[in-house]
């Protein structure tokens, strides 16, 4: 792993945009809508006030639904990657859905 | 299930809307009012700060009032799914109501 | 009871208008006045952070004074309800104060 | 009593206001100066976070000086009340403060 | 003691205040630098979230130094107090520097 | 000590300011850089939701950075004294920065 | 080390930043992206309710990813230093990436 998210973060790769050149802008619809993306990697959980660890409920792999201007985008090696609070995911996308 | 929230967070249908075509526009003064709209699934509840998590009090199958502004509209599948917490849910609608 | 509200929500109803047919428009000065209004249900209340509840200190059939704007009005079969929290309660008015 | 406020709030009657007929208009002057007032009838007290109540430091007959606009004014049989959250309260005045 | 504050408040009087005739307007900048007040009297302290009350760290006959206008000031028997939270107290000036 | 700070605030001195007469006005460009300030006091700390204190990290004679907009200026006995809570100190310089 | 920072704050060198002349300006497009920076030091850590320490997930020589503009420049020795909150880190960059 590359990007190591803290806390209650994680790292996110938009569906498909693995195999994109680093550049290719989004049409501007994207934008209001909900992306798909893959999570690569997550923090160790927000802290709670007895000092322990709230593990995330979404881990590396998960497909989640996520809006763009609600998540921080930065371009590593040609890459971009979506860092975001678990928080605003809106929701995970079971497997079901993603072969629909 | 296809779509899997997190947190005190759910997934909702309008009530009826199963089988319209996606692309359907409301009218300006349902925006206005509270909608009707079934469960379809629920997050695993907030977590308190002791590190338990706080159970919902609605689940699958509920029908619940709620505003459109106060939740998210995703689009999956020609379907439309709205997501709120909780909190945004103004109350549950008993059998004996969705019956009168 | 037809609507369940959640948490520590309550609904309730103006005081006199479950004999007026829908539609009655209050006059404005009824705005800016506190209204009375019967509960007919509240939630289980809030939960704390041990995660139990705090029950509400106001039950059905209590007769509350409530500012107008500070609730939400829903239409359901021809009538009118109010959803608040219990915060949003000016007072209780007792029995004696009813009747005056 | 016939006002029954809830949590940490308290029903308030302007001093020497219980024999003024209702409508009578305070000087502007007074809207910008802190007000005594009768302490009517106090709430259980705010719930503390592990489910207590927090009892009141004011309780009936304390005279309290408050300020009009940080308070909700109902009427209700030609009388007013002062509604406001303990921590509105300024400070109370003491008999002997009262004599002077 | 004639003005009894709640929770963390505490009653000042301006430092040398008690000779002037009441209505001496001080300059205006005044205004801008905090002033010396001796402390009157004070709360029995904030409420902690177990119960226990907090008590102050100031009590009657220390010197203050605090803004004008992050208290509030209250007329009575031709006396000015300046009511405040011990939050606002800028640091207690201790007799040392008070004779300087 | 003169000036005693309640809670997690600090009095500070600006580091050389002890032997300028009051009044001089510091560069435009002054206010925009941090300052370095020798610690003169610090309070007792913050009071912890269970009522013990939380003692500060820094002490007297710490040379401390922090920004002039951030503090608050008193002027006792033609010196000018910097109060600010320990937050808003940005970092301590230690000894071997201090002599470089 | 020459700057101590406090709870959960750290002090940070821009990536490759100790061998360049103070002064330098970095364009304008380097606001906009974040930028890598090398942990010189980190507080003890955020205090929490209970009174015990929450000690930080960086330390001294990772690489973390942070937008300028979160974090405080402060100028010391003709050396630049970024003062930051750790919750203003977006990531950490393993050593894997750094040698990409």
């Amino acid at each position: 792993m590359e990007l190591r998210p803290l806390a209650d973060h994680l790292v996110v790769q938009l569906a498909g945009d693995d195999s994109l050149p680093s550049g290719i802008v989004l049409p501007d619809t994207a934008k209001d809508n909900p992306q798909r993306g893959r999570v690569l990697a997550v923090g160790p959980g927000r802290r709670l006030s007895n000092g322990a660890r709230a593990p995330l409920e979404v881990g590396p792999e998960d497909v989640v639904l996520f809006d763009l201007e609600s998540a921080k985008k930065v371009r590593l090696d040609n890459h971009d990657y979506w860092l975001m609070e678990e928080s605003d995911v809106l929701a995970v996308i079971t497997p079901a859905m993603v072969q629909a």
